[in-house]
């Protein structure tokens, strides 16, 4: 397959590491112009991606940039103690990637929670936003009195094109120019290519917010080329297509046949072994489109999970944003 | 009492209608400059009242400008025949108002629902968004193919300076910069000085939304002075304070009382007879204040009641807005 | 395949339509006992079932009984017109289905809705209960003065296991040996086979809800032999496994290939084509399980689905029970 | 004022601690037959009455039995340390209690949230069902893996009459019936006399529920004479009556007139000075009643003060009924 053509694939890939995934797989190695590094704590997987040349970034069909990946498989078991433990993590970890990239620690920020308060798998942004620890008013209203430790942040959730009628990225370019942040964190719901990564992992990069990702109606990009802003997004995978479960699926299940057979399982799939993976999906597509059968799907645990994992986000983004908060305990702050 | 005074005191006034009684009743009779005009018609009373003169302004405390109120008192009692009728004239009197102020059937409209999602009775503006008939992306994606009838209409809910750390008025002046309205139609929750009127009254006014009005956090107005658009504001009573339940009262308990004492009740009350509307809220507020008595209070059956009367605005303005919804049967195009 | 196992296979199959067509399939032919009747409407296809004998039961893996199934591929749509259409047909077939199982018209009626309130695609049951038109109390408290037209209802929804600690079997039982109503109708979300199914389908039947179906815990039966009481069950299905839409696909995979392949796809997937349904699903099971692939998905836009499927069930419902109820027009009864 | 009426009018009042304070001030001193206890900790006072006569409960209007009312001004703040320290001190509390009235520590408890989830002012009980601890099903399923420090508990939200069209007393008799509990632990949102109380106040009683107290319908009672069962009762007030912030306003005005006048206010209200409690409410609810004044209110803040209290609840109910839930830190244990 030529470079091309991943790259046209990709464009609907969410998550970098995903991204690289399937270039290695489709190259059969490394891709160059990516640096990555991974690192594991009992349970938190991180992984820290920096796409460096425009070679790496036409073969991933990623922007260059800098990509940071929480994975925590056990994140849907509803355990109180390690969602703490992520949300320090992610506070330490998000305080690093803003000095790494050049954002100073009185930067004043703006929170933009993307997505459909009414849709559950989509309400990520807006309950974040909920649970901001938003301090401009005050810096505004008596600047004299805010308690050492705490920076300028203010948060907003634009709502989605469907129910206002208005790109959201002209309505965050309305609110950037009268409010005047030094950097914009964007919070927006992704979709996945694997089912275990629903809900369990959190990404965040430098890159701004492409119009064609997320799963949302977002033509207009949400990036410093248009808003004159850096703007640095968190994402969470929290839905899917039933297309790509199967898809996915077929290399499980091959894998699964391999193991089992003693290495004799080639062709075991038929034409599934002798395509590639881009070509099946499109043939997954073609058989399930027609009849419905290919929806945006989500765990049926939905709604506990949305509230956990945003508490997580929030509390690590308070606990990042503000020197005052202790993050040791970051969880204590938000509802 | 001073006109002075007088105009202090009902800076808290949200409903012109309560700031004529007041008025009336402290300088015994009718207001100058201010023309007024009751229909009633099957359990609706609508009053048409204008503000004409600075002197009317002054002595209502209300600014110059067009009124119109309705009153049903039965609207808490759930009877979806009621509601729909409701919705049906709040459209055919809504769209007469804007001719009747010089807004054309064809300017572009941005509904802005102010107040908080999460506090049930500040919850108006944003249901009445999410149930508003927003056409402005289909104006813009695909301007020819539009069906006759619909105007570009846009909604968006900015949230309260709490949550988000920026003003109401600021946000939606960004927002107006970048989508060129015509006119806004700001929806909020408004606090009433009767108990009577919570819930079961609604209120159109071409003067906007000032300072110090409503029950949320709006230092700055959503005016056409400030964002150079003109602004119709739609009210709905969801609270009102515990002293105002007293003081209200009070005068109720003294018209019961010389009712039934044939005229001896005079000094009933004793000082409470003796001093003025103004004198004795300040007093009741003295005795409630310190012991956490005058709170913001709303009736126990809020949840219903906010979503009952947010559909009966949402579809009035949908159909008075869009010629192509019929306005005979306005409550089907909102859930 | 033995029948043996096909039986136990299908102890996870709600939808009898779905076991007939796993029979049919695996038996190659029409299951004996078993009649079937379909009728098709402008988008609502209805089919009725009958399992007459011990084989058919057997065969199929369903109760001996009564199942009528509405088909409605467009109810996904959000389209009330359907919508209200598809609640005025199940009003007219429910009614007949309580007569064709010999219960009178003025038969005493607890509803049962089973599920979570707070698990969105599970609290179908809660929300059916929420909307429907109870009326026993006005029976219990001035019988006298009840109109004509409506007859004795009840309505609970008695939590689920993980919230209660009690099984729902009993806490109905102790309800309907406090209430003693003649029949019992338990509302239930239900797991399917085929994603085009989720929310589209409703299923009557009159053998109650036993052990092991249904998504939630439910040990103990809901059924005539525990309770003592005729139960019938609408059930809508609202999720699916992962691994059975795998499964479902490669079904459509294979003929989407033959299709295409003017008839030369035989063993174009390996291994996939010469193994059973049963088989296959056991295989994608062992290849996603251990990865946390293996869960209950729902669509993304379920908080809407559920809402307006309940909607119809619980408006077919009150027009079905109560005679007074205008049959035409089922919807104007619920919000 | 007879002690006759005093009982009559008191039915009305939820809290025990109001009653003996209307009961004192009409009888000007100490009630007989009553023993009381108060004790305050930084914020939080804990009054502990028994009434142990007939004559003490005659006067009182209250059954025999224990009271305890915790009072915590400061509980609407949204002070999370606040609040952990009344959950805490609220599992010490209710666990000494229960051994008071001779209630063991293996007693299986079945606490009944009484309420409605739909109102929110009413939703106390079925959102501390939903944060309750229950283990009753691990003890039915796997007596042997219990893990030792855990009582069996059940928990269940009945409903409310008009969605049920059951008595919630009968729904609660079947469940009792079937699940054998040897306590019920009844969880209800009350009225108050006074604003300053309502979110504030928990009382517990070992009284049971009674017709007529609370805001819902119940008319029979959750009582152990009933239900066989002991029950004790945990009660918030979460609103009050519009009329009861007028009366009790009057006199709040009283004693701020006589403070300011140098004890020469004697006569300032009038007939409100000369007539007693009980005639003075009968006034107000007069000239309220006709008009629609006198609706039962809540504050305006009430979702986020009903989360709160019923969290708290929640978390003192799981550590007063487990001896292996930590009673230092007892909100880990609800979300």
């Amino acid at each position: 397959m030529s470079e091309l053509d991943l790259q046209e694939f990709n464009v609907g890939i969410d998550l970098a590491l995903e991204a690289k995934e399937y270039a290695e797989a489709a190259g059969n190695g490394p891709v160059p112009g990516v640096l990555s590094d991974v690192s594991e704590d009992d349970g938190i997987t991180i992984t820290r991606l920096e796409v460096t040349t425009e070679e790496g970034s036409r073969i991933m069909g990623k922007m260059i940039g800098h990509y940071v990946t929480f994975e925590v498989p056990e994140l849907r078991k509803q355990d109180t103690v390690l969602q703490d433990r992520v949300a320090t993590k992610l506070a330490q970890e998000f305080a690093e990637f803003l000095l790494r990239i050049g954002i100073s620690k009185t930067a004043n920020v703006l929170i933009v929670g993307l997505g459909n308060w009414n849709v559950t798998p989509d309400a990520l942004g807006p309950i974040v936003v909920e649970n901001a620890l938003v301090t401009r008013h005050f810096f505004e209203l008596m600047p004299n009195e805010v308690a050492p430790g705490y920076r300028n942040v203010s948060a907003v959730a634009p709502g989605v094109l469907g129910i206002t009628g208005i790109e959201s990225s002209d309505i965050v370019q309305g609110i950037v120019d009268r409010s005047k942040p030094d950097l914009i964190i964007a919070i927006d719901a992704l979709a996945s290519k694997a089912l275990e990564r629903v809900n369990t992992t959190i990404q965040i990069a430098d890159t701004g917010i492409h119009p064609g990702s997320g799963i949302g109606n977002k033509r207009r990009g949400i990036t410093k080329e248009i808003l004159g802003v850096p703007v640095v997004a968190i994402g969470v995978p929290t839905v899917l297509y039933a297309s790509t479960i199967v898809s996915n699926s077929i290399d499980l299940m091959r894998d699964h046949l391999k193991k089992h057979a003693a290495g004799k399982a080639e062709g075991f799939l038929g034409l599934l072994d002798s395509i590639d993976e881009n070509e099946r999906l499109q043939l997954v597509r073609e058989a399930l489109g027609p009849l419905g059968h290919d929806l945006l799907v989500t765990p049926k645990e939905i709604d506990q999970f949305i509230e956990d994992i945003a508490n997580i986000v929030a509390s690590g983004l308070n606990a990042a944003l503000h020197e005052a908060v202790d993050k040791t305990n970051v969880a204590a702050y938000t509802h």
